[in-house]
């Protein structure tokens, strides 16, 4: 039998980041390490609260660390326009009964690494503050990680015309991320753009018999929702689950191996990851850049995953 | 009957702005009032020259201007790895007859407007060096503007990952366009790479009988050479052509009025065009952005025109 | 006897402007060949105002030609704070009788120079857009330029705490200058606040006992009332003026042949001149920068050239 | 009597962070809870090899941890042109006997801060990646930050023609500290080129007859020596010295509240501490400026303290 792919997810929860912590937690091809939080879609108090009340509403025991409050360099940001007032509006959750880790994310991801056997894969679906801080406070981590699989950036933007928003939030950070020489697979908005959980797509979960179905079905109506005012879309892109599919399957998208940049200095472009699809820069790749998903496998997948709750 | 559009065709032939110049030249909707060069695909000597021998070779009757031999701001830049060291390599051209006006392009420009009834339109395809000098050295001439239709730019780039060959060269002069306010439409790389000069279309010039349609052959089979060496394209896109369709016929695409900003600051994304497709920035759209070719209006229209050389 | 220096003075007026206006016309050992204005202290239309006004009061016959009305590529700012509401508050003037030249500053420019069998001295004492878009809409001038001699810049700032005024006001124009390869010398803050108009340089003015003497007094009042309200100065300093005084006499400076480079991307620091003091760059020198002023050859140059209009 | 002030000193010996560490354990005014150490002059490991050398030396038994390999967000650069190859070369050093602290320095500061009943001093004397790092991981050691005294910045560079060294390094967490909102001096070039060794200074120390003494010497010889050769000052400046000096005695410079930016972004001017001496940006003051140096003062004061190793 295949080992379990150890991973410690780090998450701003956010309706997104729900939806990939409880595909994270149930499949069997994944060993769920830990579960980090940072500042994103909201302030680091609500996205640890959230992601400790996901984990009560789920039933899921894991260590959850808290992480930084903010982002490395620049003044923060949050998205309360698209995950609502608590960072995760919607459906009615649990008081959590577990604590956090007395140790906060940073230490928990440089101490999990460094005290593992096996290489571990990180798995950041907000600003990737936690990760460069622990980064640059102990560099020999970077012997220990896997494979980074982040979600954010891409071709186009969310948050401005050229950026997306975990890239913005901390570009600092995430140029950190992307010079660090490990394997980095970048999970951005025309990967995710690609998985709209659609009304037929929440119909199907609908169906699933279980409170964490009926979860993820209001998770789902309610970020729809903004998705549809602000963007005009029709249903919304699960982005964070995307990043845990992969790591469940690595077949769910193609990628690329190509040149990615984040640009630091611009006045219309802070924050936007420059992907050299054509070469043109003549610089060595570092980053598996996600291309096309693959919809059947994808939700086949997710539905399956979230049939294990059952 | 409808009048003829006046327009002044600002460029740096350049094979694909040989074409553009061929077209205007022939279609009785365009009353080509002027030509005038720019440094860009090659210097300023080459890129004049060039205009000379296509208006010889197709006896083309218009006044040529020479204009800015460098950018207004930063250092000259200039693609031979595209054009060939002539910056029209390919065909063998005729020696130019007639000789060039006396006065500059800027001083062309300006003269033209001031003392025109009608508006005229400005259909830049090069850097955009003349057209930003002459709304500076005389404001007044943007009330004489019916439009500026420029080839630049795009939602990704050609000669950076994130910036097209005409805006990366004079970012400067690209800001003091956009920011003019008058009526502009740009068309950029998303809709000139859907103009591709295919085999097939290559093949339906060629059966032209007439040497203008072997130049524009001889053009195609060279730049297509290029393109399939550079950026592995099969067959050329013709992008300047695409501005002067526009102006024969506006149905050749669609276009979305958008706001669309010069980066001129980024580290790696100097010379890119900020396109704010979703109105994330909330300001005022300023610029009509080329979307959709209609292939067959396209071709047809390109064909058409060629065909007024016989 | 000595030839009399060409020089063209380009100018916003602007109190201190004014003072070098009536300097440049006054003195023997120059030929002022013509006035051209621009935007800056105020808009082009008040500077240019304030010019033909200045010479209408002091009897100066020299051609006056208007330029630019903004900067090259940044938005516009003018100083109402440090000159007042007119840009030259303070005296009371007459209205111009003599009609500006028909052509504009950047024309005025490009023909005295192409025209001249000997090099002329451009002396820019307000922001540098007039000069910029002459060299870039006719490079040809560069060899009739015997040198730039321009206010702005300096080791520290008036407009920004890095950025002196006429650099801030079109930063990419003093790069155009900076680059431009002519013998430049640049009168920035460390020289002109030196060169400050103290009550005992005001009353040692009011004993000249002619029109001209009593306009400069009553410039010197207003200026130096706006310098103590915003710098805490006691007295003002004639900027524009010791660029005439250098052109009169090189001996009333001390200068260093440095290295000097425009800032146009920083957060904080756009429009400083960055000067390489102590060759730490190793780049080639490009700029002769004002150093110290000999306040004995200055003042009593400045004394000796008002007298003549007695 | 007076209570002894609590210091961390964070430094990257470097000659003069070698005077302010033997300063710091001798002056009965101190009370020097740690040293951590930073990758600046050197490398990590150099600079830390040093601290324990310097102490071995002397005698100076305070716990040292070591800090950051790299900056934050840039590239490395070191100074190997001004401290020599070993980051301290010159006098001849033993071989350090006690050990390292187990935590990186980034922890110590933490822990030490979070400990303390009483706030404490933070001096460091070289790049600003250890305190940015512990400011960003553990915010709440803010509230327990006497003040932080650093050498750095100026209102011209050395580095740079605009930048010192230790900004100009990482100057991203400069901006970082600089926005903390905790007490700041700034010790920048413009102090500490007043505080320079000339030999009559190095005479006055070699008077003194202990082996400390003698190596305080052979470190001048060895700086005066690159100081002229680089920068052709007669004696060197023993920079980090004067922060030391302001703790034992804040009366030994002056110091002026003003608002002060790091600039991140500039092309010519990155690392430069922008200083805004005449308020012009009406900013909020964050930083007491060190203004002049009180000469007596000083160097009685580290006579004095060398004085006490005997």
């Amino acid at each position: 039998m295949l080992k379990a792919r150890k991973i410690i997810l780090d998450c701003d929860p956010g309706h997104d980041d729900a939806i990939a912590l409880l595909m994270a937690a149930a499949n069997p091809k994944i060993e769920l390490v830990g579960v980090t939080t940072v500042a994103g879609n909201s302030t680091i108090e609500k996205t640890t609260l959230n992601a400790q009340k996901v984990c009560e509403l789920a039933g899921i025991h894991v260590p959850i660390a808290q992480g930084a409050s903010r982002p490395l360099v620049r003044e923060q940001v949050t998205a309360s326009s698209i995950h609502g007032e608590s960072g995760l509006d919607g459906p009615s959750l649990p008081t959590p009964t577990k604590p956090l880790l007395e140790i906060d994310a940073v230490d928990f991801i440089i101490q999990t690494l460094s005290q593992s056997d096996e290489k571990i894969t990180l798995v950041p679906v907000g600003p990737l503050t936690n990760i460069a801080l622990a980064i640059r406070k102990e560099p020999k981590i970077l012997d220990k990680i896997e494979e980074i699989v982040f979600m954010g950036g891409g071709r186009f933007g969310n948050w401005t015309p050229a950026a997306e928003f975990n890239i913005y939030v901390d570009a600092e950070a995430a140029q950190i991320v992307l010079d660090s020489g490990v394997p980095i697979t970048m999970v951005g908005l025309d990967l995710t753009h690609q998985a709209i959980a659609t009304k037929a797509i929440q119909q199907q979960i609908a169906q699933i018999d279980h409170k964490v179905a009926r979860f993820v079905v209001e998770l789902l109506e309610f970020f729809s929702e903004t998705y549809k005012e602000v963007f005009g879309f029709e249903g919304a892109p699960i982005h964070d689950a995307c990043c845990v599919a992969y790591c469940i399957d690595p077949d769910v998208f193609t990628t690329s191996h190509l040149r990615v940049d984040v640009e630091t200095n611009g006045q219309f472009t802070y924050g936007m990851t420059v992907i050299d699809l054509h070469g043109v820069t003549k610089r060595a790749a570092n980053v598996h850049v996600a291309m096309e998903l693959n919809q059947d496998k994808f939700w086949s997948l997710m539905l399956d995953t979230l049939q294990n709750y059952r």
